[in-house]
This record gives C-alpha cells, sequence and structure tokens, in this order.
C-alpha cells in the first residue's frame, strides 16, 4: 500500500452559519468547541465507523456524516482499499454549531492527510458536503467551508462547483449559548418562504455586502451595523425561546451583534473586546436560568486555522 | 453675508449603479463623462436654474434634480439666502449612467464649498437624494453616493439614514455603450417582480459578497466570477436590444463580465487591462452598427475622487 499506515488524529471545530445576514453563504469556525477523530487506512473495503461517545449516531457509512463524505472521497481514490475512523464528538447533534460539518470536515481533512493532502481545500469542501446531505438533505457549505478552511468564508455559489472566499477577519470574541431545545436543520428550513420581497432582498445583501466590507477592513462599527437579517430572522427567532432577551441584552452590555447559529437553537453573539464577551455569558445564563432551561455557553474566538491535525 | 462670494466650478461625474449583482446598493463613478456646473450665493432668495446645454430640462427647481437637491440643503442652512446654479451637462439624460445623480451630486458639492464644507458626505448624499426622488420618484443612492465619494461605494442601507462603506477597489477599466433607445427608470423598475424565489436571492447575496471581497482582495478573477445578476438581468435585459451580443463578444475578448448600467440602456464592461477595454469597445461598436443603432462609446476608468471642485 503506497499510502500512510499511521494513524491521525483531527480535531474538527464546531461553526456558526449564517452570520445572521449571510444566510446559506457565510460561516465562521470556532476555536471551541471541537470534536476529535482518528482515521487509519485499513484493507477492509469500505468505510467503517467506530462512535466513541453518548451520541448514538448511525454507524452505516452512507447513513452516516462522516461515512457518507469519507465515501464520497474514495469514489475519487480508487487507489485506497478501506478507511475506519473512530469519532469522539463533544459538538452535540442538533446544537446548530455544525456538529454534522465537523464530522464530515474532520473526517475528509485526517483522510487527506493520509494520501498526502493530494486534494485541495475546495475539492475537500465538495467531498464533506456529500455529508451534510445525510443530515440535512441539502448539500450546503456554510458550515463546511470554514471547519475547513479555518476564519470566516463565504460561500459565492455551490453550483457547479463551491466558490469558497476566505475573508480575513479582525480578532473577535464569540459567545454562544446552546439552550436545550430541539430545532431540527429540515424543520428550521421548512418553515422559511420560498419567495421573499424584493425590497427585503436588497435590504439583505447591502448587509452582506458590508458585513464582508466590515471584516475586510477591520472596521468593527461597521462589522455591527451590517448584523441585521430582515428574512430569516424573523421568522425563525420565533422557534428559540429567550431569543428577543439575549439579543437585546447583549446588545444592552456592548456586543456588536449577533443572532441564530445555523438553523439554531444555538445563539452566537460577537464582541470586539473579551469583557463585553464574558458580559454576554451572563447575559445567555441569566436568560435560560429565568426561564428554567437547561443550556451550554461557550466563550471562545474565531479559529483560524480549520481543522487540525495533531500528534496521536 | 458671511459665506464665500465666489462662483464654484465643480466636475460631477456620470456613475455605473447595480453593478450586476448589487441592485440598488452598489455603484462606481466614471472617470469621463462628467458635467459641468458652476455655482454662487445670491440675495435673491430660493434656488435658480440656468440650463446652458440643449437638454431642455426643467428649471422650476422643485422640478429640476439639482434644484430640489439643492433647495433640501437650504432647509438645512437656513442662514442662506439662495444660489443660483448655472449646469451644463454632458451625461445625456436618460442613458442610464446617473445623469440625474451627476446634477444632484455636483450641486450639492458645489453648494458645500461655498459654505466652507459645513456638511459631511453622508449628509450630502442625503440633500442629493432629493434630486434623484424628482428624476425616478425613489429616493436611491446607488449612483449618489459614488458620485459624491468616487470610486466603488455599498450602501449597506438608505433607512434610517444612508449608510455609505466606500470599497478600495483595485485598477479597473470600464467600457461603456449608450445605445439611443429610451428606457425610463421608472419603466425599468415597474417589470421588476416585487418577490423573488429566496434561492436566487441567496445565489444574488453570495455575488454580491463576493464582488466586495474581491474589490477589497484586488482580486480580478474572484471579480469577474461574482458578476452574475440572476434577479434583474434575465427581466431587464430584454428591453436593450445588443445586449447578449455585448456581454458574450465582451467575455469572448477577455472582460472580467459587466451588464447593465443603472437601469439601462447603457451597458458597462469591466477589464483587468486597457488593450481589452479597447476591444470591448470594438464589440460594441461593432454590434450597435450591425443593429443599426445610433451609439456613444465611453472607453474610461473609475473615478476614484467623486465631485470635483476646479479653478474657474
Amino acid at each position: 500500500m503506497p499510502f500512510s499506515s499511521e494513524t491521525v488524529r483531527v480535531l474538527a471545530p464546531a461553526t456558526v452559519a449564517n452570520v445572521v445576514c449571510g444566510f446559506d453563504v457565510l460561516g465562521f469556525a470556532l476555536s471551541e468547541p471541537n470534536d476529535e477523530m482518528h482515521l487509519r487506512l485499513t484493507d477492509e473495503p469500505g468505510v467503517r465507523i467506530i462512535n466513541e461517545d453518548k451520541f448514538d449516531l448511525p454507524t452505516e457509512p452512507t447513513r452516516n456524516v462522516a461515512g457518507a463524505a469519507l465515501l464520497a472521497m474514495l469514489r475519487a481514490a480508487p487507489e485506497v482499499t478501506g478507511v475506519e475512523v473512530r469519532i469522539h464528538k463533544t459538538i452535540r447533534p442538533g446544537s446548530g454549531i455544525g456538529s454534522s460539518a465537523a464530522s464530515a470536515a474532520g473526517a475528509v481533512v485526517g483522510l487527506n492527510h493520509l494520501l498526502g493532502n493530494q486534494f485541495s481545500k475546495s475539492e475537500l469542501v465538495e467531498f464533506a458536503m456529500y455529508g451534510e446531505e445525510v443530515a440535512s438533505w441539502v448539500r450546503h457549505a456554510d458550515n463546511i467551508a470554514p471547519a475547513i478552511y479555518g476564519g470566516v468564508t463565504l460561500i459565492r455559489a455551490t453550483t457547479p462547483a463551491p466558490d469558497v472566499v476566505p475573508l480575513d477577519a479582525p480578532p473577535l470574541f464569540v459567545t454562544v449559548v446552546h439552550p436545550q431545545i430541539e430545532v431540527k436543520t429540515a424543520d428550521a428550513r421548512r418553515i422559511l418562504k420560498q419567495d421573499v420581497p424584493l425590497r427585503d432582498a436588497i435590504r439583505q445583501w447591502g448587509n452582506v455586502g458590508a458585513l464582508v466590507a466590515g471584516l475586510l477592513k477591520h472596521d468593527y462599527a461597521l462589522i455591527g451595523r451590517a448584523l441585521e437579517d430582515v428574512i430569516v430572522e424573523p421568522v425563525r427567532s420565533i422557534l428559540i425561546p429567550g431569543f428577543e432577551q439575549v439579543k437585546s441584552g447583549s446588545h444592552a452590555v456592548g456586543a456588536l451583534g449577533g443572532g441564530i447559529s445555523g438553523s439554531g437553537p444555538s445563539l452566537f453573539m460577537l464582541s470586539q473586546h473579551e469583557a463585553t464577551a464574558q458580559a454576554v455569558a451572563e447575559v445567555m445564563r441569566r436568560t435560560y436560568e429565568q426561564l428554567g432551561l437547561a443550556h451550554f455557553v461557550y466563550q471562545t474566538t474565531i479559529n483560524t486555522t480549520g481543522c487540525r491535525i495533531l500528534p496521536v
């Protein structure tokens, strides 16, 4: 076998998709939490999944996010017989911070390392999108791309091939709260209107352009003004108890802005300063304590490297 | 009178609004053509318009674009009695390259100079929008902003106040053709659908974000890929004979891309190299000669300063 017989260890980050105004096109990677995966090439044909966590995810490769991504990659690398992946997830499925994307991205980055990095990041995004399809029936890339590229990414378009634009952002502190309620991505998509008023669409693409400009110009005030969503948030926020309290409370303590992470239920807020991000964490805890809802709070930063290969 | 008794001379540039994907939010200023205006303060109350060109535009201030903009500005500067403006337009009304915006922008920039530049560019945009309202019944700013700021500008939003984001673009060569047909802005707006499919809106804001990133990153290839419009161009291009020939012919000779300037009938193409822009000009001339349509072609660059105050 011409490839590495080593075992590779991968840390795959959580990600925030949509980023308020950028529905289906913007996303960024978080420094915490991360899934951990171990991959090795085997002589057993196909993909073998071993789950080492409590989430009881499917192990049949076509029904597993990492499995579907690896199967797509194996079709492009017919010289490989098989691959085994052991998965220890920390990113809770259904949390809205890219749990399935982490599995898919970590798997293809790990296998690519074992294959001598023969595939480009753009190709890895394509493979990983087959994993997202298993999770949400849609081949979207707005979590996958930041999980693989790191930082903030824009997906210009997904057809004919994903066109990923990395955006060099200034330092940002991110506070995320995951209230323990279930919002299925497929349900969250179903309640969206299929048509939107042109007037709202114009406001939205003005904000997307401004958010991209704010990030690239390192203009925090502009980032804050651009974090406005007139299309998706008004519909989806009603699914998330505490949304308005978290948003208004976070603004009150100085957050730049934020909103629903992906399709929820997690909410995220961006801050220029660490002390503000801490105050936002307090707002989040207080909100869900008052509502009597179990919750996790992550206070973190933007991961600028994406999935990382680590010593075993 | 505390203000200047001099006469100020202003060159007000043509502008390209929309810039393919950025309907109502993006625009840039052209080095050529320009309108020329002379303004002076008077003791005669109100605004006096003197047209020194062949276009026979209204001279009643409330019905004249420059007049309406100046009246809005006078309401904010009650210490001024009156202003006289002589206008020599070169930018043909109805051409789709911001003829009315040039009149409005030049007028307010000129009067601001006479008032010791007491108003910010952002405030000037607001005054000038009253002029655009006279021309097209809509207070849009996508021609006004680049005419005042120069370069490429993004209007993040127009309410509560216009939020203008200047975008530092790389050098670009611009070729514009104005075929001598009439497309009224109001008509061009009327044929647009009031609702758009969410899927198309997502594609559009992916392109807007990518175009902003391409400009700020000076990434010509990305600029080219992002010059795609799935919402407005398919509807409006049918009003413009020769559209497909100009577009495909320009791509064939190496243009980055382009489309309808504002609401047409002018078409514009962006090129990285001057020789390409010349070849595009040939494509444009050939197309309209074959169609037997009178036309003007401008081969120019992006004006990075906006309206200019010149010696009299």
